[in-house]
């Protein structure tokens, strides 16, 4: 547990996101964490904000500059920042070495032009997607190990590409007319004033919204269409229910052929059999209370024969398995630390 | 408001659906509730049980015995057992001339053996179904006016039958696979004192149940077969979330042949034109916490020209367009009262 | 049921005050809304911003100026505004003949200077809260009846004076060292856009706030200090719950002499036997959940002899009789209609 | 972190106390659960009754006897059940040199008498009382340190007990008419599969229950006396709200003489200066959201001139804090490990 510690950083730590991401840095035995940054709260103590970490930290927020970051000589920099303003950092910060793990949108897309098409801006730093590693372990591990960009994924694609890639890539099911179903908690809306967002509004609440082409749909359908070799376009429908951490995703297949309820937990067991944070359910079905607080992703799956279709279930924590879990998860490797460190 | 008031009688008034339908029929303004029953409470005043009723009756619960019933000499019977013991009731009750709404699943299904794969019982008063008339107004107006049994539908099945009719019966789209990815308040699993109903087990919690083949499926499909003219397989996913009632329901159709959204909308508004309980929504989506309390169910329809599937979102209080609600609402057509009476 | 309808005007009903008065004032059987104003929303239908309301009125919402008002001709006004911003209506209307039923601050206090000291700006017309009438039915009835300018309670006061009023009207208890602890839902807080009212930061929350000098303490203590009739000073500590609605208090006085339980129910069933709102519990105790949705303000008392404590319970809708219901219960006095029209 | 693991048991741990605990222990770097027990699920899986354990143990539940328990050669052996039964299980393991820490109510008392007053029993081993130490560590450290018998304080009476000890032991309060207002979540009532904790049941709930005399008061009077060093009666009314978990504790003592805010405030730091679990907020006030899922107490003081009055707040997670942290607390004191060792 002793040795050298490395030195990492968080641009934008204030929102739901940064501020989980932050408390797991904190409690990572291998990593000091040596400045926060807040265009909001620069100056106020981190503990302030987040009272969580009352007597944990003497951390302040430091203004959200790349001079103050820099001058903390870190290893790793993480962002979590709104979409389409971390270009302006990314860059600079890999010119001089470091290693930036970006938990934004901006980086995901391999293609600028879709980028503009879900997201509605140009990018601002088209050159850097190409370096871009797509921060999903279980499908691209080796591919992170050497990252110096890592993208981050989302909640909701994280959700789905876990619970469609065994599937996909072994060809059990077709890739025409998937249909992802999706149900997160508020916090994924994040710590926007908003009306919408009010307990009043939100409590015995619960709805579809972004129909039919939200925009995490880019993301999502890219890397199902690298999985399969193949262009892939979905149905996605997220739903904001009255929780406020966790991603429920239900996913619907057509098979390819018929296969067995033993084939297809075969097939998805094996597929995670070394994972450390996917746990492959049999008897039961997932329920994200059960996720919640963890870096763990839980599946299920079930064949419905009398309508040959394969339906996966999976929950994660939208905030950790789906954001800053995931992220650290990234930087472990990335550090050539063990993956679990810091996570379980 | 004057006039003769119509005696009614609730078999069974203990559990939530029992408790909402009498307190629909204590304030309906042409019925008097002449007797309901509980084995559980028989002698106890109703507002010591239902406390929201404190004050505004004097009602007190009866034994759950025919005779007792029959001495109240009710028009109509209100039926709110559990699924299976609601036979011994029914036949007696029409032998007399009463009129009998059943809200249990006893007489949803046209087919006894149906009902057997389903509901793993010998149906106890098979030479009844025939009689049974389907309590979805929107459908079957004319025949339940002329009703002597009327089977209430379940909750799920209202919420994706309704959303299902305009698209099914104009050939807008096919009727194969069809998928129904429902969200439903805790309220829908009765007033059953089981761990997985307590608080701290549904609270911050979303789960699937019952995949891939839920009791419902059997009465929604012999539903949309009816409305098809052919037969119907779906996929139906319930999901418990922690509202305590409501159910919003998400229906996913391939096209028929490409429509444009304004096509889709069209038709939707056209089919429920006259409906007092059906709104069609346009540039909104539905949430539950705007039809909870209400009888309302309320309907968005949307065409993904992407992958050419009609996304169909519905939502309704499974209490009382789910259940107590439609069910008077079936009363008022068969006592020749107008439909809406004690529903707006 | 039929003949003239009253017309009424709500200035502010886009909060969740308004909204709630609205909706009880549109379905009301002897009055008409003439008018709705909203700075935000003016211009808008009013059901787009009240789903609830979808298809049970075509009012829009008007700008939220005087003349606007006055050209409606309404008999009543109700004010449903921020603290602060009545004045400029209220003196207008008065002298134009209008009975202004006014939901904020503004007029609740007969002091000038106390409100200056408890709301940190000077009040606005000073002259005017001679001729206003404190609007809680169960105290000032007569004088509601014959009001132009009624201040209706604040929900929390409500709350307390409902429980203190039989203790102290009969001498039973002590007026020193009288504590009020206070739970009430989010609603309270208004339809701000606030982190603070977050979904995120509400669920799983609980906390007080506003200690030990809250705002609508001034309030509480001139009304026990008239129902005393010696000065009152008092605790009262406000908590805030995730619930959208309803309060709850609980109250602690020390008795003026030793006193039975049973002498101290029949005080409390003696004092509201004739109240239509108050319902006085015996064996059970308040809970929020049975009267959120009704006007009703259940209260429940005990003698603790161990401590020679009198302990009082109650609970209310904070929207309904600790807002609009209870203004809509001054209207109807004042228009000389049955208390309970449209509140049942 | 290496070196021997002390050898530690849970009778009864399959409740929302007990499940916590092991959850606790499991991830403890210095101890190693050798045996758990229930009687409801002996011989399944731990991780099939507790899902955030999946994959983290491979431990099953044994029978609830004690040679099991005694097999499995336990240095300590932590007692989740039901109070009532402890008895049949403390007299033999201590006779072994078992240490026992107790978490149900059965040896907080140091009167058999009392016992029976508030439980309605008589004591099955009042020869055992006298060696208990009531394992409130901030309190009784030393004592706890050298205990055989813990008998670990109640969640309640922790929440009072540590916001009155800065006050009580330093005279700035006098002792009579003190009075404890307590908001809990539901987990507090335990896992019991009855209809008064079911989600529908508790969801936009809020009530007091077990007005005035509550069995906590007997732990919670025993021990302020023994602080004050004299008799001493308060009211405690505990209050039941929507939350999982979590305590919110309102007290209100008359203070003994005029003192500052700032005098109030300093006392406090003061006494908390040292330990490692109490926190005492300055600018703010607790939320139970900041300390659910920590073994902190977090509390604060205020001062009313108004009334002369101390008003104390204090939050605490009921599970933690209140039940199996503080029992892990007890645990580390006893085998001479850091007292937040795995609490952290």
């Amino acid at each position: 547990m002793g040795g050298k510690r490395h030195r990492v950083a968080v641009i934008g730590a204030s929102g739901y996101t940064g501020e989980e991401l932050v408390r797991l840095l904190l409690h990572h035995p291998q990593v000091e964490v040596v400045v926060v940054t807040s265009r909001q709260h620069a100056g106020k103590a981190l503990a302030a904000q987040v009272p969580a970490l009352r007597g944990l930290t003497e951390l302040r927020f430091s203004p959200a500059d790349l001079q103050t970051v820099l001058e903390a000589s870190p290893e790793v920099v993480f962002m979590a920042l709104p979409h389409g303003v971390s270009a302006e950092y990314v860059g600079p910060l890999l010119e001089k070495g470091v290693v930036v793990i970006d938990l934004s949108a901006d980086f995901r897309l391999r293609s600028a032009q879709t980028y503009e098409e879900f997201y509605g801006a140009k990018h601002a730093a088209p050159a850097l997607l190409k370096q871009a590693v797509y921060g999903l372990p279980e499908i691209y591990r080796d591919e992170i190990r050497k990252a110096k960009l890592v993208a981050s994924p989302g909640c909701y694609p994280t959700s789905i590409l876990l619970g469609a890639w065994p599937a996909i890539r072994s060809g059990l099911v077709k890739t025409l007319g998937i249909i992802a179903d999706s149900l997160s908690g508020v916090s994924g809306a994040g710590r926007k004033a908003e009306v919408d967002f009010l307990f009043v509004e939100c409590d015995g609440s619960a709805k579809a919204y972004g129909v039919p082409k939200h925009r995490h749909l880019s993301e999502i359908e890219q890397e199902l269409g690298l999985m399969a070799g193949e262009n892939v376009i979905i149905n996605f429908t997220p739903h904001m229910i009255p929780v406020n951490r966790g991603i429920l995703t239900t996913i619907y297949f057509d098979l390819a052929k018929k296969i067995s309820q033993a084939q297809a937990q075969s097939a998805y067991e094996k597929a995670y059999a070394k994972e450390a944070f996917v746990r492959v359910l049999n008897d039961s079905l997932p329920d994200i209370k059960n996720v919640v607080g963890t870096n763990f992703c839980e599946v299920a799956v079930r064949v419905d024969p009398r309508t040959n279709k394969l339906i996966v279930i999976t929950s994660e924590d939208n905030l950790l398995k789906g954001a800053g879990g995931q992220a650290v998860q990234s930087m472990n490797l990335i550090l050539g630390l063990q993956e679990t460190t810091g996570l379980l």
